[in-house]
């Protein structure tokens, strides 16, 4: 078994503009989130309070809200990786009832890890004027990674609070926090120090 | 300071047929692998041999080779996050003398980590009928780790021969290897395991 | 006024594999294609009745059906050029009566002309190894043209039946036809001309 | 034979912001424009003083020019529609003299008709604030017209000069300033009408 040294890892309070900030919540969905789901992750469910007062903060001053849903078609090629999971129209791919979506918010259903491939989201951020993106959700490593990714390709501001994301392992975790703030020059936070100006 | 254990990852060989299969050379620039460059990765230089045995292996039967190389425009604005390298038409850009293409490889330049993201490397994969990818180069956990992302999402298949491929830490490296076998279902192994059928 | 000479189109017979082939029905919605719709297309009503067949006879031979589905948030910029039409959840953005999709259809809301752009649709086609495709709807040289043109720059092949697609002037249609033969090497054809082998 | 009304079309002046416009000059090269080339366009010559006097009018405001490279490998796939041509580092793939690039022009190679396909056109345009596109070159319904269409996708403002752009019959050409004034909501106009301010 080995163990390695995590790089260290900034972690700061950040202020962000309301009118030009979305709040992405990735596959808070009953499949990854609840304990009879296909794919649970245990540490999912500590993050739904911090998620729900960040959307209720956000929301009361006008931030967006954007959801993304894994959503598989039968047969679907990831199924040879992960097993069946987020089935189109299913239970396992509705968003947990707590985080249910208003009916201003955008989702994004998406066929694999990133939010951006072969979706709608970019087109969306731009014509909305949206620059930062405070990325929450599940599973850190994986769905959470692969779009704060893209955001950072395409210039997007990527912030992280670590108590809105959960992941299967400690590593999984550092490792996407490491990426995010060395890669991306995205922001390591907690949703509580996040400022909307 | 703080440790983690890394979860277990396989090591294997791989056969890959010939026809199908393309080696990409990732960044091995001069800013990235020498001394003098602007951005050196110190573990580089151990890769170059590997990397020479397999490509000329590779090319010995026919196997395509792929070079990915860092290309900046002046006030790029990825120079706020690494500061000024692989600058359009500087020694800094230029593949290291020791892996210098030959004339039929074909030559992916890039302006983002992620080779396939505004260039038409796609494309030539699938016009080429190329599906299996062996990826090489650096660095690990940002150029390597984002192309083999992208060729993952799109299908394709990954090999990461771990001597081929070099990071700025061990951390890093790891999170690259679980990134490539957990999400991917890609191959980790050595570049004298793989056999080209 | 300008009349001008249209270059000479090919009309001919073709046969297509059933197992590789999708028939995909563009914007076939209220909006378009009915009276009271908000930019109706007058000739588009005519072109039912052929893709109904169409879609009865390929779907009786296990030929996908694939819609596309026009589908515009609030303050959409395109209502800029086109006043609001298919605007998400009216009347006017479902699709008409007689072309209801059945639950194995593949569905594409797209958000603007060309139904590649921003979605999922080039993935779903790959995956499931769909490589002809039959383009019938409404508007000829808008979003057929459109979904056509993408569709051939990624080597599919595009099929385009005359009865089954309009379009608001004669030189429109012809333009379409001049596009999609020249350009694309694609078939100009008739729905009762395409045989599913 | 077949001749069909050309709907109206708006030619009228236009004024565009020196410092977010860019001039993307589509494939001038020794293969379309010159008699020798292997798809000689005839009206192309006369496209290439408008252009001429256009660019130096250009630069000397300090608006960026682009240039398009039509860009084959050996065996590329399109050579099966169009015979070989542009061919990589050949003297048809050369763009013609008259017009050859200053160093800082932006030289976009690409494998297909829209010069946003594959390539990093559509980045380098973002990250340089550009979002007024006048459009010049050859083919006007191919090239031209392809990558008016992703740029209008993209809300890019496009402004096509007639006289700097040139088709194969009289029939495209109407059909490539069809498609821009009533489908992108393009600018048509002559060289001489675009004022830089």
């Amino acid at each position: 078994m080995v163990a390695v040294e995590v790089p260290p890892i900034e972690v700061r309070g950040v202020e962000l503009p309301r009118g030009e900030t979305a709040i992405i919540v990735v596959d808070m969905q009953n499949d990854f989130v609840r304990r009879e789901g296909k794919l649970y992750v245990p540490s999912a469910e500590s993050t739904v309070k911090p998620i729900i007062e960040l959307l209720d903060r956000a929301r009361s001053l006008g931030v967006r809200v954007i959801y993304t849903q894994d959503w598989h078609m039968r047969n679907d090629p990831e199924f040879r990786i992960w097993g069946e999971h987020a089935l189109a129209g299913t239970w396992g791919a509705e968003i947990i009832e707590e985080l249910r979506p208003l009916p201003d918010d955008f989702i994004v259903r998406k066929l694999r890890y990133d939010a951006f491939f072969g979706t709608s989201l970019d087109y969306f951020l731009r014509v909305n004027g949206l620059r930062n993106l405070v990325i929450v959700g599940t599973v850190a490593n994986i769905c959470v990674l692969h779009t704060a990714g893209s955001a950072a390709l395409n210039w997007y501001n990527v912030v992280l609070p670590m108590d809105g994301v959960s992941a299967l392992t400690d590593f999984d975790l550092y490792s996407t926090l490491r990426q995010v703030s060395f890669l991306y020059k995205g922001t390591i936070t907690r949703t509580t120090d996040i400022k909307f100006t």
